[in-house]
């Protein structure tokens, strides 16, 4: 039985690596943030790191009604990790009414609707700041949870005052509170993908080091050397994120087993205290870079020491810090190197379709170049491509016409909706024609697919990777991982679309993936593909039934003089064009051929297809429904048609074990 | 220049008792209050006992957008009281989430809308219960402001909680807080019309001893007689509601002569303690009963100890408690003996005409017997009375027809609208006829007045008392302070009418006032007074030209066999009858005289109106607009028709320096 959390402030900086967290110990997520200091890329990008799904809602806490849905939806949750809060401390100082009211005031609604809605487990994020400047009490080195709380900002009141809520409230009945006092968090996840991105100037130390390292800022300020430390500077117990993070669990793992009512408080460091200056030279030397610093004047409301008494959560959550400062710096300077402006890259935007629907956004690529691609996650789909300027793809259109859209789990027709697999018979829905195209009913084309996770390894190339758990239906077996990565070249105006399937369980499925973009060059002046002229690589086509023949199209071949001219009328083509006997199951290895090659004399945009695939379906857009008839034209690179019923081809098209699914296809634009 | 304050909680027992020393000292006073744990009654009674009008509105403080229009309203509140909050220290360890949601959310709130609208003064109703056991600390006997504080209870950490956001806001901008720590209020205001009404079972001592002595509770509860103190018991530090009251007045006096930024804490406590059972003896000698009490255990979270050092608001906010324990509890008797049930009183009612319009509430006096009145603040009108149940009267109707009104400043008609008065000559609109009747545009029908206070002096006998400061206008010089004081007898089936004016400011006013409801004997059949039998004391009339003469109407003389009956068709009357030769300007003590006799034959019911007044206008209602004609009878007992005008009656109507207008009608059923 899967556990359900609720994170509140999943997307920010701690909350994002607790979900990884989570979801690696088989907890399941439900994330709401106000996104006023955090962004949703975040958990977009935990969700493909993770390969799971986490329902995302942009709820503000104090907003009861909309937290309110939240749990209705979510009748399920049984525990609340609540991240989300204002947290920097000079702040709060200038603006201490918005931190109460988001701090106190959001906790508040939030635990009246955990009782209302019976969640009784909650895991509260406190900070060491409720111990103030406990050097006041001797011989105190390591702060104990038991040493008295006295905050010396209106931040740190905030949650004191939280700390103290719940107590009252776990003294009035059924409730189980862990309090984790954080020390200062650093590091980011080592894959690179999610870490800290401060809005603003960062508050803090390492951030803020990060940020001189990769030129953003001018210079560090080490605020005050004459503290009564080792070398003049405050001492701090930093911790990992990710070592944070699962104190989380370990906390959430804690309450689950605990059967009676309980409000505990545990400090979450590694016990270790480093000055500025020795954090300064670790992250200096994980980076290699010089960071200018500069010591000015002590900032107010700094203590001079707070170290953490870690034993409590050792002994009772079976936690403790493994990463060391030098791991955290490392991963500190992996996640600024990938990631220089955090979540905000250049040239990619992304936008909701509708309000509050996290699950369908759209994601320019390219944003401001010669070469734009829009994608969306329904279908993991093209939604629009600008070549100059000008869009040459239809974009969303009926689903019938899986405009743009990713095919699958079986593009193309399966003869009578029938295959056989493993000694067992399948039959898919059919239609008009008694046969079965994309899967029918079930096509990605309709799926929401996780992601994208972008990345800009080089300028001008934007690499977005979506992905899809498939699971099983009567028509298929097995559950299926899918991936589908965009790469755009700007300068050479090429789209490169890999598909790749690996099983995920169960013993083996049909595979087929493909694009269906349809393909208008003159879109701009005119809504059909009227005066289109094209070449394919081959005339040769394979029937449902197999029988291979040759039809009347221009091909590459020197000896036509013309390329084919679409017009409004004709010619009409909807076949399986052959250009290879064979292919890998994993295509992406096989040579690029050029299949198709497009263009019209009013844009001057011309189009050339490549791929590793042997076959590709050529469809001039004659039964188009959303759209007027011939409006674009697709080609679908992929496995010969009805592959599965075929003893020669079926091999191609049927993935099991450990193998794996993959092809590739270019869109080359001059 | 009157500084406006609002008041949150300023119906409940501290924040009415505030409102009359506010008045008291010249401050304009705005009040909210969610009503949760008090009574817009109280509000009432303090306008009547200030003659202030004092705007009141229902609101919630988490409600921010309804607590914005108040502002909104209000643009020139200068300062802010803050006592709305729930403060039941058991109750708070029951359902803390809701105490810190009213107490701290409401606050927040509250600073929030403060900050919008620039109102930059508050006093905060802090506690004593902030201090906790201060008897940790040795030697503190009397607390002073600056003992550490550590509350032991929820409803104490939301005071806390409160004082430190109220800290964290000052130092972030241009504030002055008063925090005002309460010690143990009691007692109520020597006029007995305002105390503490507590919901359900009293949390204090007193409340609850006055409920033991009053008959409504069985026993007293002594919690703990094994407390290190004098005589077993806790000693708190009691002090005079009043008094306390005062400390407000004192400390918003004190912001307001500040220039620069505060957040200051004021111990308002006498600095004397007293035990439970000093209390107990103090409290038996004031109402001279026996109160039986029961010793059981410690209650959790008192302290043994708890009594201000009082002299930091001696010192700067020049208060200090003026009234002893003895008075509070001869007040507090006075208050429970007048007021055994609190602002809720048997056989009384009270019901909004409209959401939020407390200026205009239906009170209905001998709710639940056979004579019933329904009055308005609108005009202080009859707005129904029941005679064993059936209905006598029209109840509203348009405004034209005066129907159930008082009528003032000037009832009857002013012949071309003039007079003359101290040498100078007013002129009032006129109608149609080119005089004035009941002064026109002006009269008492359209006006909202204060109260009405209710007492219920003996089983049977209702007196409510309404207020009105009538200010100059164009056609009346100097202000006047009206009262309508009605006194429903439920034996006699007697309602008693006395109005009253005296000169507020200026030199001389013209005066007569009388109600004007229609009678209908027969309402629950007949829509009309078709049937109604009436006898006069007289046929004499004058007419508005002096002219007297007499008209064909039954009298109450022997002579005449048989009443008038009133048809729909006629007798048709509209005049002013003659009773007496001389009339005092205040005619209270005069003779009272039977002036009409009228029943009706089918409903049974009778009427006799009697009044000391010299004469009555007698209209059958022949020209109602909002009605059927002749739907009802008027019987206005007043001075002489234009008596302003005739030099024999003139001073009859005229009411200068400190004299006093007075007069009596009396309505009694059979």
């Amino acid at each position: 039985m899967v556990s359900k959390v609720l994170i509140t402030g999943g997307a920010g900086y701690i909350g994002s690596h607790a979900v990884v967290e989570l979801l690696a110990n088989g907890y399941e997520c439900v994330v709401v943030d106000n996104l006023s200091n955090s962004s949703f890329e975040s958990l977009a990008r935990v969700q493909v790191l993770a390969k799971r799904y986490v329902p995302f809602y942009q709820v503000d806490l104090v907003d009861w009604a909309t937290l309110a849905k939240v749990f209705e939806e979510h009748s399920d949750i049984e525990s609340v990790i609540h991240f989300a809060g204002l947290k920097a401390v000079g702040e709060s100082a200038q603006i201490p009414l918005e931190y109460y009211h988001n701090n106190v005031g959001g906790t508040v609604v939030l635990l009246q609707l955990m009782q209302r809605y019976r969640v009784k487990n909650l895991v509260f994020s406190s900070s060491a700041t409720v111990y103030g400047d406990y050097t006041r009490y001797p011989g105190m080195i390591q702060v104990p949870e038991t040493c008295p709380l006295q905050p010396s900002n209106p931040y740190g009141h905030t949650k004191f005052t939280i700390e103290n809520i719940l107590r009252d409230v776990a003294a009035s009945g059924s409730w189980k509170f862990a309090i984790l006092r954080y020390f200062n968090p650093i590091g980011a996840h080592p894959s690179g993908l999610i870490g800290e991105d401060p809005l603003g100037i960062p508050n803090n130390l390492l951030p803020y080091m990060a940020q001189v390292a990769v030129g953003r800022r001018n210079k560090l300020s080490v605020f005050g050397n004459d503290y009564n430390t080792r070398d003049g500077t405050p001492i701090r117990d930093y911790i990992h994120v990710v070592d944070l993070a699962k104190g989380h669990v370990a906390a959430l793992n804690y309450l689950q087993m605990r059967s009676k009512n309980l409000c505990e408080a545990w400090n979450l460091g590694s016990g270790m205290g480093s000055t500025v200056l020795e954090m300064y030279e670790a992250f200096a030397k994980a980076c290699g870079n010089e960071i200018s610093r500069d010591v000015v004047g002590r900032r107010s409301g700094d203590v001079p020491l707070l170290v953490a008494k870690p034993t409590k959560a050792e002994l009772e959550l079976n936690w403790k810090t493994e990463l060391d400062i030098k791991e955290a710096c490392e991963d500190l300077w992996r996640w600024v190197t990938k990631n220089p402006f955090g979540y905000s890259q250049h040239g990619v935007i992304s936008r909701k379709v509708s309000d509050d629907d996290y699950e369908n956004r759209l994601v320019t690529l390219g944003y401001g170049s010669r070469f734009q691609l829009v994608i969306s996650n329904k279908g993991a789909s093209i939604v629009d491509l600008l070549v100059d300027g000008q869009s040459v793809v239809l974009g969303p259109g009926d689903p019938g016409d899986y405009s743009g859209v990713t095919i699958g789990r079986y593009a193309n027709r399966i003869a009578g909706g029938k295959y056989d697999l493993n000694g067992k018979r399948y039959q898919l829905v059919t239609n008009e024609n008694g046969n079965t195209n994309h899967s029918d009913g079930n096509c990605y084309s309709g799926k929401h697919f996780l992601g994208p996770l972008v990345k800009t390894p080089s300028k001008g190339l934007f690499i977005a990777e979506y992905f899809l758990l498939d699971k099983q239906s009567t028509g298929f077996q097995s559950d299926l991982q899918v991936g589908v990565i965009y790469t755009l070249d700007i300068q050479t105006k090429a789209l490169d679309i890999q598909y790749k399937g690996v099983l995920s369980r169960g013993q083996a499925t049909p595979i087929n993936l493909t694009n269906h973009t349809y393909f208008n060059l003159n879109k701009v002046n005119a809504a059909t593909v009227q005066g289109t002229e094209i070449r394919l690589a081959t005339n040769k086509v394979v029937d449902l039934d197999g029988t291979l023949h040759r039809l009347s199209v221009s091909t590459f071949d020197a000896k036509e003089e013309k390329s084919t001219v679409l017009n409004t009328e004709g010619p009409c083509y909807d076949h399986c064009f052959i250009v290879a006997d064979h292919t890998s199951l994993d295509s992406t290895k096989d040579k690029l051929r050029s299949i198709l090659r497009a263009s019209h004399p009013e844009s001057h945009i011309s189009l050339e297809v490549l791929t590793t695939e042997p076959s590709f379906q050529f469809y001039t857009g004659d039964k188009l429904t959303g759209f007027l008839p011939r409006s674009g034209f697709a080609v679908e690179p992929a496995r010969y048609v009805n592959a599965i019923n075929n003893s020669r081809w079926k091999e191609t098209v049927t993935l099991s074990g450990k193998s794996a699914y993959g092809s590739r296809i270019i869109y080359r634009f001059t």
